[in-house]
């Protein structure tokens, strides 16, 4: 089976690699460099200290016709808005998309695209770019995914990888909903404080404010069993403790975060509600003030 | 006439070495050590560029006996409650004490010391100690000094030193309140963004976050002429651009920070008033959290 994934970022790079295991995977990458690189030298993985590589298809994006049976989209949420409208001309009727971005304010540009097999997706994998063809993955995680609208058509071959789980959801909202809850909280106080995820729960202080911060976010999602959902963060704050979050990394390299899909979508939810959030809004700006 | 000045950290040796100009001044210091450096090479004053020396008596606080005209007290406002309780053993009750700690947290604590000539001050000089008897004066300021409570019984030579401006106000509460709403702003903000004082005006979310911040205080301290005071603070942070606030450099040196006299005191008040503060009150706990 054919399989495209756009994007050439740490996530389609990843995606890649573990994907040509079973199938005939074409990355379509976003510059005609990174497309010769990777042409050349193929992909290299680095895991466990271990270096491997392999060669994979790789086209520059102006390139993709729809004529895989999967696409993945691993471009930013931010990228995302340029890409759907090149997106929409091409695909065909009865494509499969499956999206790849963090929070969940892509999902109303996601709607428009009617009369496809939309899916989302929450990657729960560490990983960071180090050059043009080299992704390192140091956190192993899985990556859970959920039909978003049309039909449910992706073959089970694709949920039974070894090395890379791909878990199916039934409920794509309770699924985005729960990763979005998490991210809102790690996210902006592990950048804003510079610290790894494990400070939020050490730090009396830090974890004062990640209480107050919740149950601002929480009303506005409107959450059922609040208690369950702050149990989990804490719980990831344990099991991830020495991590830095991926919103600090940006932060440190002055790079844009993806602010705007997790804390920029629940002010969006607070406004139409129109409940107050000071505290979100607070932290929302420090960390857009702080982009470059 | 004589004076005594109690604590020998920046703002204590920034006195005592001005003050001598004119006046018959005694160090009092916390440690012996700081007490034997002094008494025998003086205070050093690094002042643009230049190094000056200047020989002053200097004892150690349990050797304070009421003896001097004026005391000024010169310690952090984290440090006022067991120096209060060993001034009020031994203080005369005609004694005139001046207090030059920061924020308004410790007027209650001051109103406990009955039958005095009671004074506090602004001090808005820029000034580090970068050893046990060496203080850089790095901005030139005034001192603003209102009665708190007694009678005013302070020399009008007090407030004829040429080099160091001492000011009579005549209202201590909206003396302080000005200083106090400055503090709350630029001190927290620059502290947790870790940018200089004109970056809270010269970056749009920062300069969004200050106003949100402004609001909130401005509501608990029920200050009339609002848009007065945020233009001052937009003039202060213009004026001091290049500056980083003193929260600022004790958080980069994991030192104890003055918040809980500036937004301690906020949060006091929002709770006595019954208002919610949830702004203040997460900016107070990263700061707190990030205390060692």
């Amino acid at each position: 089976m054919k399989i495209a994934i756009i994007g050439g970022g740490s996530i389609g790079l990843l995606f890649t690699y573990y994907l040509s295991d079973a199938f005939d995977v074409t990355l379509y990458t976003r510059t005609l460099q990174q497309a010769k690189v990777i042409k050349k030298s193929g992909i290299e993985l680095v895991c466990n200290g271990e270096t491997k590589s392999r060669k994979v298809h790789v086209k520059t994006f102006d390139q993709w016709k729809s004529e895989e049976a999967i696409t993945f989209v691993a471009v930013k949420q931010y990228h995302l808005s340029t890409l759907l409208h090149k997106l929409k001309d091409k695909a065909e009727d009865d494509i499969n998309l499956v999206f790849l971005q963090n929070g969940m304010s892509h999902l109303q540009q996601l709607e428009e695209l009617r009369n496809k097999n939309i899916y989302v997706c929450t990657v729960e994998h560490g990983a960071f770019k180090s050059s043009a063809n080299t992704v390192v993955h140091n956190g192993q995680g899985q990556t859970g995914l959920a039909l978003f609208q049309g039909d449910m058509k992706l073959p089970s071959s694709l949920f039974a990888l070894q090395n890379f789980p791909i878990v199916f959801k039934l409920d794509y909202y309770e699924m985005l909903i729960r990763k979005l809850v998490v991210n809102a909280i790690i996210n902006p106080l592990t950048a804003i404080l510079k610290v790894t995820n494990g400070e939020i729960i050490r730090n009396k202080q830090y974890f004062m404010a990640a209480q107050q911060l919740f149950i601002e976010v929480s009303d506005i999602l409107e959450l059922e069993n609040k208690e369950g959902y702050f149990e989990m963060i804490c719980e990831i704050c344990l099991k991830t403790s020495e991590n830095r979050s991926s919103m600090l990394k940006d932060m440190e390299l002055s790079q844009q975060t993806e602010i705007d899909s997790i804390l920029g979508y629940i002010l969006e939810e607070a406004h139409r509600k129109k409940i107050q959030a000071p505290i979100s809004e607070m932290l929302y700006l420090f960390i857009k003030g702080s982009e470059r």
